[in-house]
């Protein structure tokens, strides 16, 4: 058999190590990546027994595989990123347990004087409905003591955490430092323990591979409305270097996964009745009020 | 603190160690399970901060969480079942990960003379439309003689596998046999080697242990009319087990999982216009001939 | 076949729900299980098709599963505890994948104020020659007064975290509170931001669910002098745990694994030498420096 | 931040697609790779926080990632394989559960003809020191009747699996056929069921993906003396494509994990004291007198 060229994707190539800025200091770059929507189609061909088709089939195969969720074809393709993000969405991030991460270290390292702080128009309320989220934005005289406050905090604890470390001057920006000298002869206490004093918003960087299902599975989760805005920014920026690396697979998902709905066998019932041309209330559709409401407003029937 | 009695469900206790049959000769039996739906609500609440409710606040929780797809509280539950079953289903069943598994194995044992035969009811053609599947059941006389081939094709691996190990004799039907005498002073054949004689319906046995999250995506796709009858038989035992086990989190996965309906983007516009009375051609709503008879199947608008 | 009752450990079952103190507010308890070593002795069983044995049998084959790594059986134990810990802590702690996980959300709800401040006699500077860790203690003056940095920081990041969130007072310890009252009819920011003031020190609490198998692999990991004092500290009181659960695996994991030693194809053949009488310099051996020195200590040859 | 080109290994991207001959009809070919040695050392830098090194230095820290089993930055190399494989080995090698799999499906395909032989000087009698492996070869008049069994049973299976099918003919060689015509006009029964006669020597076929870190695990597992001779097979061709695709890695994994040894604590006082010029019985060494064997093994001191 026949040598056979690496699959490659010519936009990405262009782009590889190229940092897309998100948030004010945090950002994601391609590092490497495998394979692409031909890899897709590959490996279901292998599964399903079919031969190559045309660049059109190609693309009624993969929304086939997404919408009857026949997820292992999507596992062929890899994707490494190189991302800088705050501690705390790095908490939410790595609850996505099958990827694999090489994140900076503290206990070796001394982070760089980096934190994140929310714009004004990112300041907002706790919601009145959605439990977990943010509601209205606060205006702009009271955000600007909030990010004081916020900015204020942050500083003071990094000037303590080079204190804790026997160090006198700030960190340059960017570049976590290993070895740092006594510049004052002071002994500090040990890197893992001065870090205790770094709030949440500072950033730390790490190194995250995945395959493409599980990628499309965190979009879909992170790019949910309900997902905390600044992990919402990660996701936006990843999904489009996912639209440049596997188009038909992003169109696939976005069309079956992303702006799908489904519904209840109960909510089916009330839409099929409501298709039908009959009208009820949630009590004789037997649903609660809730999923009444969204079934009305899935069909744009609310007014 | 004080020490807080382990969960237990009475119903599941009464059947531990019970044989459930499936198939000609197979079976599943609980071995242990930790948890039930009060651990599923007992980890929602911890993430989501709220205190003790009453047991229908408990069944709406659980209704929400698998709704919303929330699906870690669901990984707290775990349960061990011994399993017998054919090599080919094992093969399908094995693909699911985020599981552990110990089988027997025939590099240490002899395995016992028994095989699956299908009945008559359940030999079929292949499926039309359905390309992996089953279509129509075969006429009574062809399927006794479908009986007779795979049945002497299995006796005739069985005896050459013996033959192979250096044995006369059959084996006593249920149990494997770990240090084979050689009865006939003959020497046979390692049995890692001797096995690979035997045909796909042998049954293997294992102890299969996964959490409740997977155990409800395993059945999702297994309870499924495409999965081939033999596993959607054990699928179907299993679910019964479930149902005793975790019966609001069963109930909510019926409802929200297994007769739910998803719609791409496209779909859900249709809908949304067949609901406020309008109708018109799959091209009309952009949609497939397939995914708009779906669409039409789904709202019972097909005549 | 007979019901057969549910695998329970008296001893366990005797501290289900009480807190093991550690650290200085962080706690572990232990919530439920599933399997002892009897379900370790039975799923090997099956595998390698032996019937019921003795005890000393059972712990025979126990060690012989540890010793060479057939680490499936182990999988057939499941323990979920109830752990209260810092929030860098945590961070290490989320690393180990294979587990099962539900964290108090500060989203949904707001922190007590309670975060680590490390005893005087855990304070301590850089490792010289340990790259990542702790070195000599830090004389008491110092410490306090590190204490008091530690201290004051964090008491003023949680103050400004409830002004954030529109709170006048301190919350009472112990308790997460889901839904903060606007005390002074000022309306704070949301909970997901005020957050990210917090230091790394607070504590978070999970339920974290994990099979034998992989529980043995963190603690060898965690209970390794180079991991970090405070994590330690947690698989110290683990490791108890797990002593009185499984008294065989865990004696056979302390002798064949927590205290082993691996050495590599070189050390070894100097190792054999050493054994029949023959020295030699790390060149001789084809050792470097730092690999020859390991050798020596662990024959105690060093002196 | 400039553009990076792709990581690529020139011996490696020479053989992709090429066919590696395994067994009598098997064989293994690399589809797809991502990273080598350096990306290894790139990940490993962002977590320990040090700077672009010499080749040299690079060899230096991949011996130390393996032998002190930080095993992460291997996780950041990943290949891809086309493997055609007997399904008794198949059913070893899906036990690795971190890995991507597309397998060929008998339920949408017709297997061809093609089963697996193994040669005279493979066919042993089974161990009797190792209770899962091959003793001593039969002698060759034996071998050859083994042989003949083992083809005569697998042909006249297949023979009726054709018959089942519906078809008259054999399919030829080396290609799964997806939509076998009905030659004869008679209808067979569904492929799904009619490969349950197939036994467990025919040959499969899959992609196969696996990060770095999982394969050289499952390198150690089955180029093992005691992995079944075949799947060893398959790993000995596999391990040759990782010496041309990462080869410090390689040479650090046969060094430090490969052929390394491991003594337990008790083990390894004995060693000690040997060092020092004692000797002793196992009960004075407080060995099992099958440790103290291998002890003395290990140090070329038994006779």
């Amino acid at each position: 058999m026949q040598n056979i060229p690496r699959v490659s994707v010519a936009e990405l190539d262009a782009m590889l190590g190229v940092k897309h800025q998100v948030l004010d200091k945090g950002f994601v770059r391609v590092v490497d990546y495998m394979g692409s929507d031909s890899a897709v189609v590959q490996a279901a061909r292998v599964s399903y027994g079919e031969g190559t088709k045309t660049s059109r089939q190609d693309e009624g195969l993969i929304n086939y595989l997404i919408k009857h969720k026949h997820t292992s074809p999507f596992e062929m393709c890899e994707i490494k990123l190189h991302i800088k993000l705050p501690i705390f969405i790095a908490r939410q991030w790595i609850r996505h347990r099958t990827a694999n991460v090489n994140e900076v270290s503290a206990r070796y390292s001394v982070l760089p004087n980096e934190f994140y702080i929310p714009e004004v128009s990112n300041i907002a309320s706790q919601s009145k409905d959605n439990k977990q989220g943010r509601g209205n934005t606060i205006n702009e005289e009271k955000a600007r003591q909030i990010i004081a406050v916020l900015t204020e905090d942050s500083e003071s604890c990094y000037a303590n955490y080079l204190k804790l470390l026997g160090q006198n001057q700030l960190q340059p920006n960017e570049e976590a430092i290993t070895n740092p000298s006594d510049a004052d002869g002071q002994e500090g206490i040990a890197r893992e323990l001065a870090r205790i004093n770094l709030s949440l918003n500072f950033y730390t960087e790490w190194y995250w591979k995945i395959d493409l299902h599980n990628l499309l599975h965190f979009l879909n989760l992170r790019l949910h409305p309900h997902a905390q805005f600044e992990i919402r920014e990660y996701a936006r920026v990843i999904f489009e270097i996912v639209q440049k690396w596997c188009p038909m697979s992003a169109k696939a998902f976005e069309e079956h996964i992303l702006h799908s709905k489904t519904f209840s066998q109960k909510a089916l019932n009330a839409i099929s009745a409501m298709a039908q041309g009959k009208r009820g209330s949630a009590e004789e559709f037997g649903l609660s009020a809730r999923e009444y409401k969204e079934v009305l407003i899935a069909l744009k029937l609310d007014k």
